[in-house]
Parts: structure tokens; C-alpha cells; sequence
């Protein structure tokens, strides 16, 4: 725990002086004051965070961590747990909608295997981090040990400092793992007190039965294991999940060297979350790309008083959502470098300035 | 009348067809069904209007009709009228977030004078087609005559079929003309029967006095026309501006000639409610890019059934909007171009297909 320790204490809040001259900067522009909303606002988080009036295009990476679930061997998913691994074989051969997104929006995509119950060979273009095959099923007892946990956390904490050694300034979250939002809902319950069924959801599609089926999974994971709240660690020991806890740590490192995070979906703010109750001044550094319709999405986003900038009804994870946020960063950081102000152009200012 | 009567009539509903088709291929790539939400429905709608099964990354254009409102002497902007004719120049010069966000998402930029009160330089990079000077005080009596009405839609009917001769499939709609809240409220008002409170707001910028000053105005101007809510062409002459009617013949062209119409904010809204009143079936080729804070934007929209993608507190106008939304019309096309299908990826597909 000593160096997470250490990140933590050095998590700072964004730059209020340096956010403020931002923010007057994007006043003498030619448009109405705030007329720009969110594009203004990100624009000020991005500056905020990096410390420069002037940030360049940033450099943008998706981290796509994937693992497998004890989990999905209790009928939550519309899935078989082989399909984990067979969507690594897709991200790497381009195919899957991150590749389509993550492409889209110039970033970069890194794949790890963090937990995947099938062995990857070697020559697969991921990073080959596995912790261990799969986590346990947590309807029967803990998902993994503490000592996993820490491992996994501190993954995602050097994969996002090698990133950012590389000049990477946005991270997105992206995850792969059958049995994901079982887990995620789990955690979801625990940490904010709700009743499962207010945080589970039909996750890659389930009819109603199943639904009442998975939510009976998720409270008995929560009953048998009995985490304690107030705990992370204990929390993602007995009901998490690899990848949750690896985008913990990356969370965790980018906010503590200046970088923004770009939440996902449902399973991606369950690492958000988790790295809030570590260190509530993390959430600065956080941009809820859009809203999912699982239901859990949006209680963590409201829990953490974020506001989705698209609502586009998807549900896939991988991270796709978080692409798409990216643009919209991109677009703000244009609007500050590029557009011209009143004295340039020679408009008039309000007549209520 | 007549030319517009026969564009109306080509005007037909998207191709369903086709569309089970392209879902049909959607239901194939590698994700759950249905997880992508808009970006599917996205790409299916311009599949439906296009009619191709193998749609090229469309070439897109941004129409800007930019017009002057008598109105605007009666202190319902924060903004002096000559600040029209100033953002012209600014547009020209590339200095507006308009310019910045059609670079972003690369569709060409079409600037129109359609009726700016002050005489424009020839050699400006801009269409020369002014109709008159700026409407008349709405306050004091008609905006316009129905001849000039008829002319400003010809010419966004004859841009638009340039555009479209050339090789451009999709269009946003972009506006200026200080005071062309205070008319968009007046035409929303009249067309949906709402009171003029329901769908005016604070525009550029205004205190609550100024808004409730708005109001009146609207209320007057309505009060003092008495346009006949069953006749588009008698609202826009009575109360409308010379860009929405502008707008109104693009969007009616547009669809005639199957390319779809990216509404922007509050004034695109209007012109798009004209536009579905002259030809119901026209709602077919709208994307509602983004919800604009004012209020009768959402009232619009609602009234039209179409959900908004962005949700981002622009309120800008120009066509800003439009451009992000473009970025995920993009996106849309990708993936259903680029992604791979489970059984080119070897994935197998949900257990309970």
C-alpha cells in the first residue's frame, strides 16, 4: 500500500488561478460569454490540470484492460466467458468497435491482459500483465486475495505512468470481461449503499427472468462475502474484478501526474468510483464521456456529480464511449487555441458587458 | 409556389428496406446487439436515405444563412445588430467557433447573405443573395412580404441542390442575425400553439428583466400579425427571418435529394418545424445534434419526436452543434463499414440468439 499511498497524497486539485485566466481568455472570444458550454468547461478542466494557457492537441490513449469472472459460470451474461478471449483476437486484428473509435479519434489503444483465463501467446500486440486466470465466483466466496488486488492496481499504475512517460496527456478507460457488470454491480451496491437491483442492469442483453436472475447473483455475492464499505480494497478482494482494479490504479496515476480521465460506461466508473473513495480530489481530473442506459451508469455518475456529455444509448464498454468523449475534448482545446477574440476580429463586445 | 410544391412532392420516407438490411449486417459485428445505440441508428437512417448498403465516408457541408431582424431594435439582444455584419467578417477570416469546429469535423463551411442589413464587399469568400436589408419590426407589423419569403426558401432550395450536385450527402444547418432568437420564438410559438413564455429564452445573454421584455415583445408581434398557424409560408412572412426561411429550403431540398439535414440549435429548430409542416415526411432525413439550454429548443424537438445526441449547454448557434453532431454521423459509418462480423472474428455470438 505504500506507494498507492504515495500517489494519493500527491492527487492535487486542477489550477484555480490558472483556470481563471482560462476562463478569461474564453470571454474576450468571439461568441456570447459561456455560450460554448461544456466545449468551455473542458477546455478550462484540460488547462486545469496540465498547467499551461497554452495546451497543445493532446496526445490520447485508451486503456483497455481485460479479465475474466468466476462470475460468468452463473448464467449473467448473454456471453459464454469465451468470448473474452476471442475479442482480444479481434482488438488485434482491428476489428472491434474500439479499434473503429479509438481510430476515429486519434488515440492510441493499449490491450492488456490482466486476468484472462485463456493463455495468450506471446506475440499478441498486448501487454501480457495477468495476475491470474480469472477471478473466483463470487456468489461462492471472495473474487481474489488482497495481495491480487494491490498487484492489479499497481499495473494500471505503471502502465499509466509508462504512458504518460511517453507524452500521453488523456486517458480513457476501456475494459473487456464476460461477467463484467455482475461484478460491477456488486461493487456499485456496496459502496454506495444502494440495493442491487437500483445498480443491476441487462448488461449485454438479458430478458427479464435472467435480470431477476443476476440481480439474486449479485446479492448473494454481496451476503456470502459481506465487504466492508468503508474499504476499498476490500471491496474489490471479495467482489471485483481485475480489470476494475487495474483501471483503479491508472485512474489513480494519471490524476496524480496531470492527465485526464475519460470514464466509459457502468464498468468503467466502478474503477472511477473506487478511485473517488481512495481519493475524492481524483474526481477533477474525471470527464464522463456519456451515459449509459445501465442503470448503475448513472447512480455512480450522480454519486459523483458528473454530467455525460453524450447520451447515444450504448452499452457496449470497451472503452467506445470514452472515444467518442474524446472528440469533444479535442474540439474544445480548438475552440481555445483557435478562435479569435472581440479586438481581433473587430466585433463588438455585449452591451451588457 | 409551384417549384416548392414539386419538391415537396418527391420528397419520400426512408428507405425501409434497406434499412432491415443494414440492421440485419449491425446484428452481425462484433457486439451485443443493439449496444451502440444512436451510433446503429445513425447509420442505418443515412443507409435509408442514401440507399447504398456500402456507404463512403460522406462528404459534408455546414450552411450558414446569415440575415438581419428589425426587430433588433427593441433591446432583445445583448448584442448590437451590427455585430451580423462584424461575424461575417469573422467567418470570412476564419476566427469564429464555427470555422474552428467545421475543420474538426472536416465538412466545408457555406456562408450566405440572405438579407444582412449592411451592403457586403463583393470580394468577401461568402454567397451574395441578399433578398433585402433585413425584415421589418415584427413588434411594429410583417417581417417581410410573401415574395420575399418565397425567395429566401428558393435560394436555400437552390444552394442546397449545388451542394448536393457536388458531391455533398449531408448537411447541418448554421445561422447569424442578431435578434433571430426573438423570431424563432415568435414562429415556435405560433406554429405549436405554445405560449410565447414556453419557448422564448435568454438568447445571447439576458437578465430576467430583459427576458420578460422579450417575451412582450414575441407576445406583441404575434398580437399585432395574427399569422395563421396553418400556414407556414404566412408565419415566416409575419413573423419569420429571412435565414429560417432560408434553412426551410435547404432542409426540403435536402431531403428531396435523399441527404440528411443536421439540425443545430434553437433557430436550425425552427426552420426544420417549418420545414415538417410543409412535408411531414421530411422529419425522416433530421439528426438532432445537440439540446441547446433554450427552451424552445427542446419544445421543438419534442414536438418533431427526435432525441439529441449532445448534450453539451451550447447555445451558440452557427451551426456549432452541428458540426460536433457530424462527428458522430461519422463515427456511425465506421463502424458499420470497418467493424468485423463473429464470424470474421471467429467470436461467438450470444447464447441466447
Amino acid at each position: 500500500m505504500d506507494k498507492l499511498q504515495d500517489i494519493i497524497a500527491k492527487i492535487t486539485p486542477l489550477d484555480d488561478n490558472i483556470m481563471t485566466k482560462v476562463q478569461t481568455r474564453l470571454d474576450t472570444l468571439t461568441k456570447p460569454i459561456g455560450s460554448l458550454g461544456a466545449l468551455e468547461s473542458l477546455a478550462k478542466q484540460f488547462v486545469g490540470a496540465r498547467k499551461t494557457l497554452t495546451p497543445a492537441a493532446p496526445h490520447k490513449a485508451i486503456v483497455l484492460m481485460a479479465a475474466d469472472h468466476g462470475v460468468a459460470i452463473e448464467n449473467v451474461s448473454a456471453y459464454p466467458q469465451e468470448v473474452t478471449e476471442q475479442m482480444i483476437y479481434n482488438f488485434c486484428s482491428g476489428g472491434a468497435a474500439i479499434n473503429v473509435l479509438a481510430k476515429h479519434t486519434n488515440a492510441d489503444l493499449i490491450l492488456v491482459d490482466v486476468g484472462v483465463t485463456a493463455e495468450l501467446p506471446a506475440h499478441l500486440p498486448i501487454l501480457h500483465r495477468k495476475v491470474r486466470h480469472g477471478t473466483n465466483n463470487i456468489r461462492c466466496g471472495a473474487a481474489m486475495s488482497e495481495t491480487d488486488v494491490m498487484q492489479a492496481i499497481h499495473i494500471g499504475v505503471d502502465i499509466a505512468n509508462s504512458l504518460i512517460d511517453n507524452g500521453i496527456q488523456v486517458i480513457g478507460l476501456g475494459e473487456m470481461g464476460i461477467g463484467n457488470t455482475t461484478v460491477s454491480s456488486a461493487i456499485a451496491s456496496v459502496l454506495m449503499d444502494k440495493s442491487p437491483s437500483e445498480v443491476t442492469g441487462v448488461g449485454t442483453g438479458l430478458d427479464d427472468k435472467l435480470l431477476a436472475h443476476k440481480v439474486n447473483v449479485v446479492s448473494e455475492a454481496i451476503a456470502i462475502n459481506n465487504p466492508n464499505a468503508n474499504d476499498v480494497i476490500d471491496v474489490l478482494t471479495k467482489v471485483g474484478g481485475l480489470e476494475i482494479a487495474s483501471l483503479t490504479g491508472v485512474i489513480l496515476a494519471g490524476a496524480c501526474r496531470n492527465v485526464l480521465i475519460i470514464i466509459d460506461g457502468f464498468i468503467a466508473s466502478t474503477a472511477a468510483l473506487a478511485a473517488y473513495r481512495l481519493c475524492p480530489d481524483v474526481k477533477d481530473y474525471f470527464i464522463a464521456a456519456h451515459l449509459s442506459p445501465e442503470p448503475g451508469h448513472n447512480v455512480i455518475l450522480q454519486e459523483l456529480s458528473l454530467t455525460p456529455l453524450l447520451y447515444l444509448q450504448m452499452r457496449l464498454g470497451e472503452g467506445t464511449g470514452a472515444a467518442l468523449g474524446m472528440t469533444i475534448l479535442d474540439a474544445s482545446l480548438k475552440i481555445l487555441n483557435e478562435m479569435a477574440t472581440f479586438d481581433e476580429a473587430k466585433v463588438a463586445s455585449a452591451l451588457t458587458d
